[in-house]
């Protein structure tokens, strides 16, 4: 069994997209089956999770063609959560449909002892007082990114702002980061969530790219500019897999290689949203990764 | 008298402006204003434009400080060109209160001989017919870049499409390239535009940055982020004139001068947005720029 070096915990669902150009019903989704997959381009990975007696065989054969490990991973009687949302006409803005929580709604994380020790945690888009509990669970992890949205700010700011308070480095998108601060201001907003404890804040921009801010300096970071956007839901977990899968490999941080993760985290992003799902990760390698950083960096160089 | 490198032709309007945070009334703008400001940091320039009678000589004072040549500048009998506008919280979306063409209407400009044989050319954003015109009286510039808006891509787009094709580069923000091209996606948009005839299509996203494609390349520019942004107005006018002072300075077209060129651009406009009207061209230099751009240069470093 391989040593992993990252662990990541999120959810994992079944989903239903629309968009202005197609629809797909029944597709793989979640934050952590992003990240891990988006992650296992880079490093050893260990999942944890809940899926339902629904769950397709197909699609866990998918994360064991990528060597995750999914000895984290609870099967629980019920239906898998389930999500569907429809996208307007800019891809950026979306709509959700529905939501069920089904096996989600009592999910008891559970540690196996082989992710203990692991240096690397990505506490993925769930309920704070989960990745509180996953993070509890830990042998104190070298570097804990967390990821968050509106729901939480808006319902679980206490739990959250522990949670925050106990990680290396925040990701959450420009609205969510107006919302949790009250300042219109990025770099305000930013200012002000690194009082709450973390080392690094990653504003996402979508499209946009993404802004790093740490106590000294500011990085900016462009999207790798895709001529087909099919389906963009995930970017944001793909994104941050990608991050962590890069550091949890080179195993060292500092501002170089938390800028160099970033880049390789948008360019594995920006396959991710070429097809629905999880499908293109299942046809590139780590080779095309390389080959589209070389051309990406090309694209700001002076 | 130095020889001048960079003719300009635009608006000169008095802008009165409202943003979430202050207000002002009676201050300078205009496209070429704002433009040939910027501009004369790198160069020296050349302005085309027209005043009415009520123009407070303050106004000219500050363009006859920069050193900028107004032997293209026509005073008539009348009220100068007003706008007004207001913007909402995002300091993003703004909605124009007035426009009063006044002495704008009827403006039939004339090119003084000392302005023939000048090399670079800026259109700033008027009718297109009026941009048409100085173009045809100028001898072949080496270099020209035209800026444009939504109004004339819906009510003049024959006389655009002409100017475009004659241009060698044109600028245009997001929506105006969606709206001219009817594709959703901007490498698509671009592609459509760069067939009328132009070597580069430069995108403007505001604080998101710019994007300049050519047949072969994408090049992606970061805006500087600016802590206070108190007037965004101009700030593409100031993009656009830093970028082309900075090019008729070193003279020489190719990928990477043009690269070089937009990120002056971008860090002279970086100025501008920090105080209402040209406010703060008025107490910087040129070593302000040079120290700006470096700091930014390492913002986005890999």
């Amino acid at each position: 069994m391989k040593n992993i070096k990252l662990v990541i915990v999120g959810s994992i669902g079944i989903d239903s997209i629309e968009t202005p150009y197609a629809k797909e019903k029944n597709i793989l989704g979640g934050s952590a089956s992003y990240a891990c997959v988006a992650a296992s381009f880079f490093s050893n990975i260990g999942m944890i999770g809940v899926i339902g007696s629904d769950f397709p065989n197909s699609f866990k054969k998918l994360w064991k063609d990528m060597d995750i490990n999914l000895d984290g991973l609870q099967i629980q009687e019920g239906k898998t959560f389930r999500w569907s949302g429809k996208y307007e006409k800019n891809m950026d803005n979306r709509k959700t449909i529905l939501t069920e929580l089904n096996v989600f709604e009592n999910f008891q994380p559970s540690i196996p002892n082989s992710y203990k020790n692991v240096p690397y945690l990505f506490l993925g888009n769930i309920h704070p007082k989960l990745q509180l509990d996953v993070l509890n669970k830990m042998n104190s992890p070298k570097f804990v990114l967390i990821d968050t949205m509106d729901l939480w700010i808006n319902t679980a700011k206490k739990e959250l702002e522990e949670v925050i308070s106990k990680s290396n480095m925040l990701t959450l998108n420009e609205s969510e980061a107006r919302l949790y601060t009250n300042k219109n201001d990025l770099i305000c907003a930013a200012k002000e969530l690194l009082k709450i404890g973390p080392d690094y804040i990653l504003i996402k921009k979508g499209v946009n790219g993404a802004i790093l801010y740490s106590k000294d300096s500011i990085f900016l970071l462009h999207a790798y500019p895709v001529e087909t956007c099919c389906d963009p839901t995930g970017a944001g977990d793909s994104f941050a897999g990608g991050l962590m899968g890069f550091l949890s490999k080179y195993d060292t941080i500092n501002e170089k290689t938390i800028r160099e993760a970033m880049t390789y985290g948008t360019i594995t992003a920006s396959f991710g949203i070429e097809e629905f799902s999880l499908n293109k990760f299942q046809k590139i390698n780590k080779k095309d990764i390389d080959n589209r950083f070389s051309k990406f960096l090309k694209m700001f160089a002076l």
